[in-house]
């Protein structure tokens, strides 16, 4: 049994279950668009469960070269390194004319019993925090990252889902505008308290 | 045929959409589970799809009586009213052991080519929106409430997501203190604003 079939295998699954769902994604489809045949996918993936950890597997891999790097790559500042993260799925939406969403998103809500998609969301949030930790000066000190951060993908979530329902980016602008100006007063807070000229405390 | 039929037909389509998401569902199962036979069915929904209408059709129905009206008559304050609003789906959650989330919130993400959950949507949006309306002396005058109730809804779909991945109610607890802690400061920001002695506006 090849790899590149494993690898074929994996990438077409991926593919139907963003586009049409995990349940709605069958065997047989899978084998007819990665033309391969059931002897290699049972060698590979036993059951159709594992196929899905593979492709979960796989978009953990994809999540540095893929989602984070081409952001960070191009900008510098963490703060504006987040909502780029959050601009690239913008993109994804308006490219695919609202029809797929966060491919993650849409497997945990479709999978009410398993939870392996917790994972993603996990490394996903730890790279949010980073831009957050690297931004601390400028945040309130009471501030509690692990928190934002998932406020952050909680923000990205809802805001996919409802692009996708009424078929526009604006729901999706809504939510990052809203986060914004969240994040605006966050850092107005943060810097009136580094600012010794500005400090009240003791006063 | 009786009306009987077509409001149990509907409701155990309702039942088993949440439980199990709508491709899922079969039509065997609906009728098993409804005691129902086909001639029933095809009669009042000659398609799946008109069935998941009579769904959308009934969660409308229900969000005042169910969602709605318990929190306003308890509550009176406008801002705590949205606030015991998304406390009603932190009590689903916990009491459903993060299995089914917002019933709205699946169907839109499993349904990527038709789009009717987005009146769901508008009207839950609506009732958050006059919540602001009521509150909008102690809010800035600056604030669109149009965005921010939909950012509201936002986060609780985000918020349910996370917590049915991780299985815990603390990605949903998460989300709402940070959404607390953001409206927080949109009322320190808008009682500023009508204190008169503290205008610092043409100095």
């Amino acid at each position: 049994m090849k790899p590149e079939t494993r690898e074929r295998l994996v990438e077409t699954a991926r593919r139907l279950f963003h586009e049409q769902g995990y349940t709605a994604t069958g065997i047989a489809q899978i084998l007819d668009a990665a033309e391969a045949n059931s002897g290699s996918l049972y060698y590979f993936f036993p059951t159709k469960e594992d196929l899905l950890l593979a492709v979960l597997e796989l978009y953990k891999d994809l999540l540095q070269p893929m989602v984070i790097q081409p952001v960070f790559e191009r900008v510098s500042d963490p703060i504006e390194r987040i909502f780029g993260v959050l601009d690239g799925y913008r993109r994804q939406l308006l490219a695919a004319k609202y029809q797929f969403g966060c491919p993650i998103g849409n497997l945990a809500l479709e999978l009410t019993n398993s939870h392996p998609a917790a994972d993603n969301f996990s490394a996903w949030r730890r790279a949010i925090e980073q831009c957050l930790a690297d931004a601390a000066g400028r945040l309130p000190p009471s501030l509690d990252r692990e928190q934002l951060a998932l406020f952050v993908l909680t923000t990205m979530e809802g805001a996919v889902m409802l692009a996708r329902t009424y078929h526009s980016i604006e729901p999706y602008d809504v939510a990052v505008t809203q986060l914004r100006d969240y994040f605006d007063r966050l850092l107005k807070d943060g810097s009136d308290w580094s600012s010794p000229r500005r400090r009240t405390k003791h006063t």
